[in-house]
């Protein structure tokens, strides 16, 4: 079984996006107008075709991460996208229960304390069958306002995802820092910059079994392991191995066979999630392969990995951190 | 012979930072008294015993990059003190000029044109024959105030770098932001920010001959190859060949057999400068190996990479990107 544990609802219809466009301006709309057959129609010639074509089983289906944009409007605007994209998403794991497991965003807001997203967790994941939750480690999108990761500050919500057992997939959503390509250089950075905030704190030993997912293979951290290991140890924390990899874990986003290879080489199997993100950051065909750049199942087959190994990434290891997913 | 382009100067006489310590206190310090032995003694104990050891030649070496500081205090206070370390910097060069090249800090300051720095480079590359500059992208310190390397703010500055025909590295400073650890967060996420600031402009059409070194093996940018090219592509840029390489340039600051194996895979030798940063981010030896995480040297010995590449990567390609360096 293939299980791919970050996709966004990228290709959403248009009616989410003009609603959005709406509620910032201001209107208060009505609850957007979606029909089941719009849903599908937007899923099985995306989604749902590329899952066949690849070989995939399941996705882990979160709303679209760009669009989370936690620092446009005020926690009440944010609170009221999150609940109609996360209501959009338990449609389209209602529809497809064996292809889809849900993912929520949380109503995120700079400067608010994350505990005002807990009423929208508990919705999501006991009222609708929701399994995990993307966690923006940047509300403010690209100025870094808000309190690290490791801050008692976000406790709350903490003990909550413990209490509840869900992982929590680090993601920040688009930048409206002109510094930052967003897809480019935001969302890694973030999870080189989560990554570090782990490793400079007890965390862990605060909530020994709260889970993240850093995506996008872990930002820069498996090309720079040796730098980690290194800071680590100038730093007198415990090997990282013991400091945080029973916590923490990496997707397979990286859109070539190097990286891939890499990632496989430094980080145990036991810490990888095999994910795509597709339709995502990179929709195009690889020239030098004739493959898409995001089909990231054919970097894993054809590594040299065993095939112990490689049944984790693909599909045990998410059994293992995502524990509220029952497969159908 | 074996040039590693990438040094600072962390192990400068306490006089300096107490020199520091009292400007930034508003106490006008008189210049900082620092004798040539005192100089001798943090130089031979240190950098110059580690390139005996590791069998490196000479180190392009500049101020202490966590401390340029260039968000602390105003464009004044930046100024003296790139003047300061700047000449600090020339002494040691001029002690020992087979074993030291002297590369420069820039008076940036928040907010002000960058134009601001180019008397201090002239003054530098002209009186004192320095032959490379550190270009902060974020001279406000972990927050992103400043606008991207790209935008024409940056462009007199750049076509004095064209003028002189000095490269510039690609450095931030120590980070104010409490989300980013400097050596572990701020420095990885400022390369990538870089390297994606290039991909998506037209800069080295208007400035073909600019050159840019992009530290600490590229930040991110080499593990995620694949996305890159496939980001470009998506947005309808050339290849990245063509687009970049001509102009960037990546150090071999990466600390572990693995990345290093990584970087020399995907990046063309002609674009990557053997570096070490020592005495740097990293200062342990790493137990897996019985040798230091930053001795760079033995993982591109260690490496497939036929000799002609390595020479490049070792040598020939700072004779080519560093044009003003003459080999004492």
């Amino acid at each position: 079984m293939i299980v791919d544990c970050h996709g966004h609802y990228t290709t959403a219809p248009q009616a989410l996006w003009d609603w959005r466009e709406a509620q910032v301006a201001g209107k208060k709309p009505d609850a957007p107008r979606i029909s089941d057959d719009e849903i599908r129609e937007s899923i099985e010639k995306n989604q749902l075709k590329l899952q066949k074509d690849r070989g995939y089983d399941i996705t882990f289906f979160s709303p679209r991460a760009g669009s989370m944009e936690h620092h446009v409007g005020d926690a009440r605007i944010s609170a009221e996208w999150s609940r109609v994209c996360n209501e959009l998403i338990h449609r389209v794991c209602t529809l497809y229960p064996a292809s889809f497991a849900p993912v929520c965003q949380l109503p995120q807001s700079p400067g608010v304390e994350p505990a005002a997203c807990i009423a929208e967790l508990e919705r999501c994941v006991e009222e609708m069958g929701f399994i995990a939750c993307n966690l923006n480690p940047d509300p403010s999108g690209g100025y870094w306002k808000d309190k690290p990761l490791t801050d008692r500050w976000w406790y709350p919500l903490y003990e909550k995802l413990v209490e509840l057992d869900v992982p929590a997939m680090v993601h920040v959503s688009s930048s409206c820092n002109p510094a930052f390509h967003f897809t480019g250089a935001h969302y890694i950075n973030a999870d080189t910059t989560a990554f570090m905030q782990f490793l400079t704190s007890d965390l862990f030993r605060d909530f020994p079994t709260l889970k993240f997912v850093i995506p996008h293979g872990g930002g820069a951290v498996p090309y720079h392991w040796g730098r980690y290991r290194g800071i680590a140890q100038d730093l007198k924390r415990p090997p990282l191995t013991e400091l945080l990899l029973k916590n923490v874990f990496f997707d397979t986003c990286v859109y070539h066979q190097a990286g891939i290879d890499l990632l496989l080489k430094v980080i145990p199997a036991d810490n990888i999630l095999f994910a795509s993100e597709m339709v995502g950051a990179v929709r195009g065909i690889d020239p030098e392969t004739g493959h898409y750049y995001d089909d990231t199942k054919r970097y894993i087959d054809n590594s040299s990995l065993s095939a112990a190994d490689k049944e984790k990434i693909f599909s045990r290891n998410a059994r293992r951190v995502y524990t509220r997913w029952k497969p159908a």
